[in-house]
């Protein structure tokens, strides 16, 4: 789809600087977009990139419309700018509607008729799929399952029995909602399934990692806000609740019933233990372990940077002593405590 | 399914107080339970709910039979009780029978008349189905593997040519059983693949928790003993042999050849190293790093509980100059003695 | 298949001492080998097995062949030896043709006649599949995505749209390659999806382990070198490059945009954060995490043994105490240097 300036600027609510009819036809990064392409700036690291860019126009922040060398298309949030801007140079394939022939859909299943369901897809019964929703191939949504409007699962998605989808919830490839939970109670040196009868409910907006597994909760539900963003290889325990908002990086693990806030960001690798409360807006910096509730909001972490092997090695000598040390010190404190 | 007091007792086998006819036809929490629902109290930290309940029965230890606010079944292993007890409220659905018309058998595949093939899956050559497994939609049972009677893999799990699940086995979805090990030989500059010709050998009533991967041996077998639970997203590699009623919390790694013994409980997130020996009723904790064998039964870990940044950077900085430090309390020490 | 000595050190290109007649047909360990088994010594470790195997014959390194109690295969790289010795006594199957009757071909997909494509596979619009290629059951290739001649993509593995793997790349069971990279704006409180408009760029011979998730790009692409080997559940983020030959164990996570060298070894559980470079030839010890470009080849770590839990306990109440302590000794080296 082409673009002059003029229109890119109005549908995207910006003012720009540059030639009113300036074509643009698709994007690019600073380093490797040609004249007909669309770059941003949003990352001050790349100023220097802005200077040499060939881009046909820039999205940048006011302050650096003077540093840039084309047309200046002019956003207070260059990287929000950008991802619309990407939607009207992308816009998606017109999504399909009806069932494929190889679907297997139980006669009790609700599908919307402005939904699609791919080929190989198996529907449960009473299974309801909302209007606009496109259940990509191999898709299996469990019995009385429900499915949002405008929902998208990609493709070899598991969606358990019961669980609910909000509209507009984006699902990735190798997603699992609603297995069970790992709950185990143990009896005469043998380990018993404790049933897991809770479901999964997951907000409006939401946006699910490929092979992210989000398990159904044990009596009451595992769930999810609105507009909470989960990234790949994700683990939600059963009953673990997220806020509103929050957005979690790939590998972390959640382990059970730990509430975890609104606009929190989780990064990436991060184990958060069970039974915890985290507060509104709360970091976890990368590879942490979170072991206790966090009530106020605020970046925390534990993760520790590699280092060369040889003097890593020396360090963890020194680190599994540190009782010792600690001994050491007081000791030199108390011998010189009776000469002050 | 609804039950009186004394029917619920007695299929149980426990004793119980209060009205023999009151009736239980479901489950709650504490919290949230009704009149007509069982609930349980298993950890001494909901004991203040305990006295606020409005379920119409508790399962409670003996110790807490007085602090009951309602009728109690009482229990020497509540959680176990639980367990039974939600079993017998939510008895599971009849088990289906037969192949779906769109599974692809294979013609000398030996499927029991009293199994269940569901929609799309793909059963081998030579492949068996013991009686009354169920194999959900989208499963894959390579060429001569074999499924034992009672298992249930929920669907869309992959099991390898000539891999063997026990009995009452239940596999989630997502889970790759047998996929090839990790083995690779340098060779001039290039990567040789090491054939893998061992198998996954899974023992009876094991569980195995969603998007987890168990590769096959690369000449001996993968094993894992009787009524081992494994948890979500669990990656466990080649000739790794897990002992029996072993527990494997989510995100875990074990490396190629590691030996796990009996009743040990790993807990999430932790990465157990290649060709190691734990023994039995070993502990992990969260997030920790296994290098060493364990010959002794206790906890182990090495998981640092996640800080405040702030704090946590400046005891980074400290962390890699411990060696330094340990020099400088040696020479204090050093210009001490000669005084002393 | 049945081999004398003779033919099977002519087909490996070694020399060997003991009976020119004597016949090999399948391979063992040194502990489990029979007379009819070839086996091997690649690690010191194992010496004391060799003196005691029952083993036919032993593929070992001259160094070792006075210690072979049985015939032996001399070569300088056993384990590349080995792997070698595997593929002659166990000749993969011959590889099918043709198209699976239940799999979805879309009519502009251009599969060719020496490929393989098996049970409900779905191949999208202008997809390509090279010759020699098989595609195992319940695959989803998307539309205008390639994969090159002789690939082998065991079953249920989804391949993105436009995404391209090379010729002879393995690829197992629940991999994902192409899902859309975890790319997000905030704009007035809500997450807005950044388009993923890239794609994911395979090399030849790379081969991608169970579960393992590679995110297509953002703009440019996400590309893997050639002679790339991947664990399990391995999670790389958009618009990573991975040189040529470089080998990442089990469960590592790597976050956007960095690039990693040629001949790296990244060993099991480790992160690497974002927009960093990291040299060739570096290796990552396990649950190493990486936050900075490492531009010099060599052993880089972070990973932390676990230890018995008490003095961990002790351990980490120090470490959080290290400012503290560090003051301490600060103090007490100024109270000494007057005296001095």
């Amino acid at each position: 789809m082409i673009w002059t300036l003029t229109e890119l600027a109005e549908a995207l609510g910006t003012s720009f600087h540059g030639p009113q009819d300036r074509t643009i036809e698709s994007a690019g990064t600073l380093a490797s977009a040609k004249p007909d392409q669309l770059s941003f700036l949003a990352n001050r690291a790349y100023t220097e990139q802005l200077a040499n860019t060939h881009a046909g126009a820039v999205i940048v922040h006011p302050d650096h419309v003077d540093a840039c060398p084309t047309a200046a298309i002019v956003s207070n949030n260059p990287y929000a700018t950008w991802a619309s801007a990407l939607r009207l140079l992308n816009p998606p394939p017109k999504r399909q509607t009806g069932v494929h022939a190889t679907a297997v859909v139980d006669d009790s299943a609700m599908v919307d008729s402005a939904a699609y369901i791919g080929p190989h897809c198996v529907i449960g019964s009473k299974a309801r799929i909302g209007s606009g929703a496109v259940i990509g191939p191999h898709t299996i949504i469990e019995d009385a399952a429900e499915i949002g409007e405008n929902a998208h699962l990609v493709g070899n998605v598991y969606v358990g029995p019961r669980c609910i989808l909000g509209d507009r919830v984006i699902v990735h490839p190798g997603v699992v909602i609603g297995a069970d939970g790992f709950g185990l109670a143990m009896d005469q040196g043998q380990w018993q399934k404790v049933p897991q009868l809770g479901r999964v409910v997951v907000g409006d907006d939401c946006e699910i990692g490929a092979n992210t597994t989000i398990d159904r909760g044990a009596l009451d539900d595992t769930q999810l806000g609105v507009d909470v963003r989960i990234d790949n290889q994700v683990q939600i325990a059963h009953n673990v609740q997220i806020g509103d908002h929050t957005a979690i990086a790939g590998c972390v693990g959640i382990a059970g019933s730990t509430h975890i806030g609104a606009y929190c960001m989780i990064a990436g690798a991060s184990g958060i233990g069970g039974h915890l409360t985290i507060a509104d807006q709360v970091v976890i910096t990368a590879m942490s372990t979170v072991v206790t509730s966090i009530d106020q909001p605020g970046t925390y972490g534990s993760g520790i940077p590699a280092q060369p092997h040889q003097s890593w090695k020396r360090t963890l000598v020194r680190l599994t002593r540190l009782d010792e040390w600690a001994q050491r010190i007081k000791k030199l404190e108390k011998s010189k405590q009776p000469k002050d």
